[in-house]
């Protein structure tokens, strides 16, 4: 939850003035989003979501975000929607930041999960992956593999202080993912961050995803494995399988994962957790104490981590 | 800024279905409102705004807050008008807290102030302070001088910390304030925080008055000095004589200062300074260092106290 940027009444009036949707009415500054300032503006013609992207979102990035949702909204699928300016742009200036104005999606997240609301995360995620597969742009994802040896050095020396081990833990981790990493799998668009806070439900639907600031081309497969991360754990660390067997036939009702997928999935989920226990680690160890945005606990995904290296076989997914 | 609490789906759809304002869309936090925890909610039949009271709000108190806002709405008043629940009630539970559904009002709070708003300003305080004269509720209003006593008390070991020899400029104030406060002015309810951040414009015109949280019984004029105080200083702490004087005209036209008021306009000027002054010090004083919610500087009130003190007669004001 954040607000970065105050807008003043003049440049929301200047930049609003830019597209056809009517006069301001409203604007007020959202408890959503930790990378971005977000506002919900409301227009003579009715709600909208403004987002001014601060520095942690690569500006050179934005026409793969938003040209993406352009493409998958345009495909059905339930994303916010760039509003395009009279000019035919999605992305401008206000405040001094980059800007988009898309439309504002009806639902809302849950926090208690449901199996069968896991069912419906996975057949969406597979709509989506089959929306973008012709998406023309590319991004490299900037979280994968590679990336988690540098991200880990910079915890590396204070990493005992979360856990008494936990640096000689991750090195050695880090080592089997590096050699083991699945590398020759179905490829395509993922969003890469498909956690209950970035998905929308209404009368028990899917009916919208958001916060696409980590999509990028990688292997689908890893989407789908880090849904079963943040999907399908209980709060007492608990795996799921119902939960993990909803995900998984709902994702196979739009997109059947191949025999390398599936072989591949206990590592990708380890893979997977590792990602987010790295940045979680960072974000904790660098976060100053007066933050806006209290970290979150890193060894939630330590203990999620020792779950997927404790399974012999994709059948702990609940996969037949 | 700050969401304090959170709402689970069961809880707001429990709280909404005992209300005839169709089924939730949407909630988002919105980062407004430092005392409550406050979303803009969706519904089948547009925006509403729902209100958690988190403990900084007397439970006590809600029905002259809840019943002013119906009592203002019903005259024209453009402030949150609260829904009225199948039960017909506006003050109900949710998430452990007292909870209230208000309309969504338009328009947005100006942070460059022109002296036309000032004007708008006045007269919406005037139209405010006749609205109310009927209502039949009373509230004592809890930071008048009774309390500047104790409350500066809390804060006078540190006060140093702030400025040096603030500590004795502050009791001096108090003797002063404490014997010359005016008495016996006209009362009623007046709103005692109508901040900038509190009013919303719309094609320069006032389209909402919010925030009625310190609404209380107390000299109408003080209301005035309030303003006075929040509205007419500029950024380089200058007195704006002309926004003062548009901000009194403006009242003018709803009611008239009596030549009592208009006298007592500098001490009550004062003591409004002071009041601000030492609420932000007892915040600065007092909030740990990784809160939310950052604490506004108090010495800004105290060289608008310092103005105050050095204005010879009301004409200061720009009173004729």
């Amino acid at each position: 939850m954040a607000v970065y940027t105050e807008i003043s009444e003049q440049e929301l009036d200047a930049l609003v003035a830019q597209y056809r949707i009517g006069a301001v009415r409203s604007c007020k500054g959202i408890a959503e989003g930790v990378e971005n300032s977000n506002f919900l503006l409301t227009t003579e013609q009715g709600n909208f979501f403004l987002t001014l992207y601060e520095k942690r979102v690569n500006s050179a990035d934005l026409p793969f975000f938003l040209g993406l949702l352009d493409h998958l909204a345009a495909r059905g699928i339930p994303c916010p929607t760039p509003i395009h300016g009279t000019d035919g742009k999605a992305i401008r200036q206000c405040a001094g930041r980059p800007a988009a104005i898309v439309t504002f999606l009806q639902g809302l997240s849950h926090r208690r999960i449901a199996a069968s609301d896991c069912a419906e995360l996975g057949a969406a995620l597979a709509r989506l992956h089959l929306a973008a597969a012709d998406f023309p742009l590319r991004r490299a994802n900037a979280l994968s593999v590679e990336s988690w040896r540098p991200l880990f050095a910079q915890s590396r020396p204070r990493a005992h202080e979360v856990m008494a081990g936990l640096d000689a833990a991750l090195a050695g981790e880090l080592d089997t993912l590096e050699k083991q990493w699945p590398r020759d799998l179905p490829r395509g668009v993922i969003h890469a961050d498909l956690f209950p806070d970035n998905v929308f439900f209404l009368d028990g639907k899917v009916s919208g995803l958001i916060d696409f600031y980590f999509a990028c081309n990688d292997a689908l497969a890893y989407d789908v494995a880090i849904c079963l991360n943040a999907w399908c754990f209980e709060t007492d660390r608990s795996f799921n399988v119902t939960k993990a067997r909803a995900l998984l036939s709902g994702y196979a009702t739009g997109r059947q994962l191949t025999a390398a997928e599936m072989a591949a999935l206990p590592m990708l989920a380890r893979g997977a957790a590792l990602r987010f226990l790295l940045t979680r680690l960072y974000d904790w160890l660098h976060t100053p104490a007066g933050a806006l945005v209290k970290p979150k606990d890193p060894l939630e995904y330590w203990h999620k981590l020792r779950f997927h290296r404790g399974v012999a076989s994709p059948a702990a997914y609940g996969l037949a």
